[in-house]
Formats: C-alpha cells, structure tokens, sequence
C-alpha cells in the first residue's frame, strides 16, 4: 500500500457534516470557513512512542490520546476545537494498528465535533504530531497570566491517576488508573464555558506544581495555598501507592490533562453552578497569595521528594 | 539544557511585529486575529531526514525547507500565509545545529511575514513537521480540480534540478541544482495573484508529471498535451545528464515546488503581465484536453523511463 492509499483509506474518516470546511483533505491545503468575529486559537503536540505513550499500549488510545491532550490545550485556552491536522510517523505498516488509531482518533474527533482536514505520513520510529484549530472570542480567552490574589484555585478532576498507572503493572491494570493515562478526557465544554468567568486556567500536563507554577509565574510571581486534604486523588492510587505517594504523584506527576483554573471568589457559586450544569466535577483546592510561590497545606508531606514536573531533559 | 530553555532560545524568533498573532508562543495555544471575510487554509508537512532531506545537508536549509514546503502548499491553494507551527524531533541537543536550523526558518519565515506561533520538541530520529495557516478570500481559492479543456498549461520556473542534485555528487555541487534542492523558493505572491486569474494549481512537489496528473483527475478525467521543448529545464542538469536525462526527471522528479496552473487562452497576456509585475518567471508549457491523459509531444523521450513522480512507498 503507497502513501495516497494509505491516507485515502485511514484519513479520509467520517464525512464532515460541518459547514465549516469548505475544502477537506485531498488538495494541496484545506479552506475553513471562519466565524465572524472570532478569533483562531491553533495548538500542537507531538507524541512520541515510549516517551509520550508506550507503543505497547491499545492503539485506539494512541489515537485518542494524541488528539485529546490537543484538545485539551483548545480548553485551557477557553476555545471550541474546529479542525485538526495529522502527521503519522510509522516504523511499519500495520493495517489493524491503523485501523484502531484510527478509530480512537476519530471517535474523540466525531465527539468535539473536530474534523480532520490534512494528514501526512512518514516512515520511521512510531510518532504522532496533531495540530488542533479552534475558535474564541476576543474576551472568552483564558490565559495563564490572569491570576489575582485572593483567587480560588480549582481543578476539573482527580490528578496522579496517569503517573500512577504508570508505577507498577498492578497500577496499570487498575481500570480507572488506565483510563486516566490512556484515555484522557479533555474538558472542552467546561474550558469554553470558563471563558467569562475565570481569571486564568491551564491544562495539568506537567504536573500541579509545575503547571500552577506557570500560572504563578505568567500573572506576575503570585503564590498559592494549596489545601493537601483537597487535592482530589484516585482511590485506587491511594490504595496501591499509601496517601503520601498518591499524593506525589498528584503533585509532580504528569499527563492528567484536568483543567486547573483560578477566579475570583464571588463567583465560587456561579462557577459550582456551570459543573453542574455541565456534569463536570469542580474542586476547590486553594487560593492565589500575593507571594510565596507555591505552598502545601495540611499535610506531613516532604515536598522535596516531589518531583518538579514532568520536563525531557535533553542530552548535552 | 532542557526542554522549556530550548523552547525560548529556539522557538521565540524575532518578535511578531504584525498585529495578527493576539497571544503567541508561552501559553498552551496561541491566538490568532482573523481577518473579516476571508476564509482560513491550513497546510501541513513531516520532513524525515534522508527520505525527505539530507541529514549531513546544512541545517539553515533544512529550517528553510521545511517551512518551504508548507509555503508551496499555500501558494497553491491561491492564499497568503499567517503563521505557522513547529514540532522538532532531534535525536541529540546541538545548539549550533539548532541556532542554524531557526535561522534558514525564521529568515523565510521574515520574508513572507509568517509568525510563528506554536512549538514542541521531541527526541528521536531527526525529523520535522511544520503546520501553516493562511488566509485567502473564498472567490480567490485555487484548487486541484477546474481545470477546462482549452485551458493553457503553465510553470512557474524550471523543474527536475532538485532531482539532479541528487543524481551525483558533481550535480550535488553544482550551484544552481543545490539552490533548487536545498533552497526552493514559495511562490506565495504568484499564488494570491493568480486567485481570480486562473483555473487550477498544484506545487510540484511530486514531479510534473504526477501533480499534472492530479490535476487531471480532479477536474473530471481531463488530458493533457505538453510540450517538450517549451518545458524549463535547469541547463545545468542538461549539461550533467544530458537532453533525455534532464528532461526525465523534469517530469518524473519531485522537489522543485514550482507552481503548476491552468487559465483560459484569453487570459493569457494577464496571466504574462502578472508574472512581469512580481519579477515572476512563468513558461507555458501545453495544454488541457478533453481526453487522454498526459501527452509529451515534440519529443524522443520514452516515457516508460519516466518514474511516476515522488512516493513513499510503505512496506507490506
């Protein structure tokens, strides 16, 4: 099977039914048609075999997974996602691995209503880089920099399930810690719907600490409160790993790809009131400090064993 | 060096002076003015070294060729391009490599105005993958497909000397065929000129013979006549491989990212007067037909020796 056979027969997935792409994938470019008044939000990541995911993993995952930790930035952004582009880096052509990422891929796709509008496959060691396109407008984005003191901190789940399904094979077997690393759910409708109300928001890809630390760090070197006794851990963690190591995780794990979002406390019950409506679980977690960076409260926890976030450390 | 300090020293360019990017580089999306009425194209392409470039070639022209590339691919879709986006898989940190790669891209990058607004790097095999994003009024859209018999046949500059370059090491050297390869030049203005001018476009990126083909088949099974001695041929890959040598990869050689386009006879001294307003060369090389696929009259050559045009074929 050569290249355009290959795009022909995994690429071209369910017929768009938006009216947005005037010209899908098959010409030299795709045409989308634009909102008026809205702005573009584009976003991109690139995953890696055994770096971003283990190639060992369902390749249905693999496909939902490189399109939903896009999608999930389109949400820290308070974005809709409109349109994607694929680049597929195969070592081999397996046609029952394609056909499951691309199921994977186009399940999640057909659910945020994304289409697929360019594609490009290459040889070599497994990886895949997606592009996501989305809308906003002008006063519905929400930027890390934002952040005010006295703010509540919250997040859209419970954090450190994908770091632990990632520290034993027990974990990884657990169904609730697998789905967490394998079938992240991006929190688009929660991240559009924060647009008017949240002061600032990112996605946890990189762990708590690290990733409120970018808020901190982007709204002017504020600090946080965080209440240990809060953080919304998985039971099953706990479980495996004690309160203290679930905890950990919670803290400088990665790959959660909950949304965790900072606004002002008058509108605590507006902002319970849109979880509900949406069906999303919100937790309160902590409040922004004029300094300090980030503190832990009300636990026993030494921090110095948490890691700092999820970061690929190059060779020199 | 890790991830985030590679991100700012490589990926932070000049400072985007145009007033459309609202929210560069440093949240998890950017944000991207849209301009009222137009409608948004997207391209994008994986470059993998020694499939679709030379490891050992120098990295300002892999930087400028990957950006190159999805250039093209807006110029033929008859748009101007806005931004792009960057993912960089590198098998080992070299900050010379790397200030080297960002000057050939961000040069290019300067030229035509195009910002950069998202980056990701990854270890692995060196490879590239670069998405585009541009706007185009919807009248002034070029496609593959409506191209009409009668319609003249066009090229934007000589072709097959990217395929020369690579034939030897004596065409490697030479200096006009090493431009064509390692430099190739995006015809963006030619492209938005030619919105409201002509019929169809396509880049020849896969060899004449190939992306005509395309052409062909998305206009309704159309043919073509061509003629030999009317097709630019880079003299220096004739004086290396000879009359025949030259003019097979002219029409079976890929890599030369000149426009191909049809338009209707009568607009034929438009079309010459375009070309002299932009400084653009532009060669009329035949014709479209009702029938028959592609012809090249005038000519010895056996057509039988001409490889299908560039694909990557995958194995079983």
């Amino acid at each position: 099977m050569d290249e355009f056979e290959l795009i022909d027969q995994i690429f071209h997935g369910p017929e768009e039914s938006t009216s947005q792409v005037a010209i899908g994938i098959g010409d030299d470019g795709a045409v989308i048609n634009v909102t008026a008044g809205k702005q573009a939000v584009v976003v991109m990541d690139t995953l890696v075999a055994d770096v971003h995911f283990l190639e060992s993993q369902p390749a249905d995952s693999i496909g939902h997974r490189a399109l939903a930790v896009n999608l999930s930035d389109i949400a820290a952004m308070g974005a809709v996602p409109r349109w994607a582009t694929l680049s597929l880096t195969l070592s081999e052509m397996n046609q029952n691995w394609l056909n499951g990422f691309a199921h994977g891929f186009f399940e999640l796709a057909g659910r945020h209503e994304v289409a697929l509008i360019g594609g490009d496959t290459t040889t070599g060691p497994l990886a895949v880089s997606v592009t996501v396109g989305g809308e906003v407008e002008a006063e519905g984005v929400l930027r890390r920099a934002g952040a005010r003191p006295g703010d509540f901190v919250y997040l859209s789940g419970p954090i450190g399930g994908a770091a632990a399904a990632l520290s034993s094979t027990e974990a990884y077997a657990d169904s609730a810690l697998h789905r967490a690393l394998c079938w992240p759910q991006p929190r688009t409708a929660l991240g559009a719907a924060l647009g008017s109300i949240a002061h600032s928001a990112i996605d946890v890809s990189d762990g708590l600490l690290a990733d409120l630390g970018h808020i901190l760090k982007a709204s002017g070197n504020l600090g946080a409160e965080i209440e240990a006794d809060k953080l919304p851990l998985f039971k099953q963690a706990v479980a495996l790993l004690g309160y203290q190591g679930a905890l950990e995780l919670a803290l400088g794990g990665g790959d959660d790809y909950e949304l965790c979002f900072t606004a002002p406390e008058k509108r605590h019950q507006e902002i319970l009131a849109t979880g509900h409506r949406l069906d999303q679980d919100l937790f309160w977690i902590g409040r922004i400090t004029e300094h300090g960076g980030c503190s832990i409260h009300g636990s026993e926890i030494n921090l110095d064993t948490v890691s700092p976030g999820y970061q690929h450390v190059w060779p020199r």
